[in-house]
């Protein structure tokens, strides 16, 4: 590796506030395959299987924090929102925070088809980029460099307002085309007072359409609006 | 807890090798939302949140190990071997090793209809226990316990018969349907010495009919394989 190079890819320490022990692993993190295919002989591996455990290492970091930080919710709650953080248009957004796309290495065709701009490629190279980290020293350091990059995870509240959208949506669909609003009664509460299991039934026009349950009452109507939703937009479609 | 219930949890300990310090932790990740519902002044809390982040867990630690084993493997060869190596059946068969059906608590109607030995049950629970032991102890530990746990991963060899059945299968098609053979051929090999990728063109009856790339001219032939085997059955059922 050049010295130039070396200079490069000092920077993007810097912005990690991380020094590899060994530098290869972040040069293999940033180099694209169309590179390797283009450029055989220069001895470098593509970044496709850092990638592979990249992805599961940011996937277990993520679940940690989102259990921690969100002590009311279900499992799928959860999964929902872990979906959304390791989706790739925010890992993309930190890759281009982070400034990768400039020194990711890609074959002269990809590169003027504006690879260095697509989120695909900037999302895979962060999570070769979090493997690189990982293989040089493990999962700890991994764990507190990504608290420090990562976007702050939302608060629940917020989370929660935004999943109960349906519910507005639900009521919207009601009134516009069936003259009616949603009615939602609470039928169950069950589990000890720190994990209590909400069941709600939904109707519409005196008819039970659906039933939701959740780790609170807006959780478990909201879920109940979310099936309803898709029954009834499924409907209008056949 | 009572001292028999600590017991009992004792034993899986052993299993484990592994001594928590907050043995509540254990007892969550054997608690099954079912026992929840009809104890619901027990004040335990079900295994699904555990569930969610023993799941990730695990899948870093099994992509790591994989990583490591498998030198020559592409990024898609190490996710199928990581798909097969997480699914229910494997994770429940672990669950049976270390006796956890047996004392997993589930409701009353959950147990009668043979909760305990539902593969979906144990290997939750498995995943839970990870969590478990994870939240109790951290990353590294649980990753040396589920090396010791764990069956030994196949040698790449075999997974690479294994995975050549396609071509087998393909082979069979052709000469029962086509009267023909399939004709592989190395069209192009790419990238440095330790990363070399092979490209293959796949013929039945002189047509070009799939290409297929991988890290080795087996792996290459068996993507080709696959594609066209997909192609084949996919015709036949139109």
């Amino acid at each position: 590796m050049d010295k130039k190079r070396k200079q490069i890819l000092r920077e993007l320490e810097k912005k990690l506030n991380y020094r590899f022990r060994d530098i290869f692993l972040l040069e293999t993190a940033l180099t694209h395959s169309s590179y390797i295919n283009e450029n055989p002989q220069a001895g470098l591996s593509d970044n496709e299987r850092m990638e592979f455990l990249g992805d599961a290492v940011l996937g277990a970091v993520i679940s940690d924090l989102l259990l921690k930080k969100y002590a009311n919710f279900s499992e799928g709650m959860l999964s929902k929102t872990r979906a959304a953080a390791v989706n790739e248009k925010p890992l993309a957004q930190l890759a281009r925070k982070l400034d990768i796309g400039r020194i990711l290495l890609l074959g002269h065709g990809e590169e003027i088809s504006g690879g260095k701009t697509k989120d695909s490629l900037l999302a895979n190279a962060l999570e070769a980029v979090i493997a690189a980290i990982y293989l040089d020293s493990g999962y700890n350091r991994t764990k507190i460099i990504l608290e420090k990059i990562l976007d702050p995870l939302p608060e629940e509240d917020d989370i929660t307002t935004q999943y109960l959208d349906c519910k507005t949506e639900l009521q919207e669909f009601c009134q516009q085309r069936l003259k009616t609003i949603p009615v939602y009664s609470l039928t169950e509460t069950s589990g000890p007072d720190h994990a209590k299991i909400f069941t709600v039934q939904l109707k519409i026009a005196d008819i039970i359409l659906e039933t939701g349950s959740g780790r609170s009452k807006k959780e478990a109507e909201k879920q109940a609006a979310q099936k309803a939703l898709e029954k009834l937009l499924a409907g209008q479609t056949q």
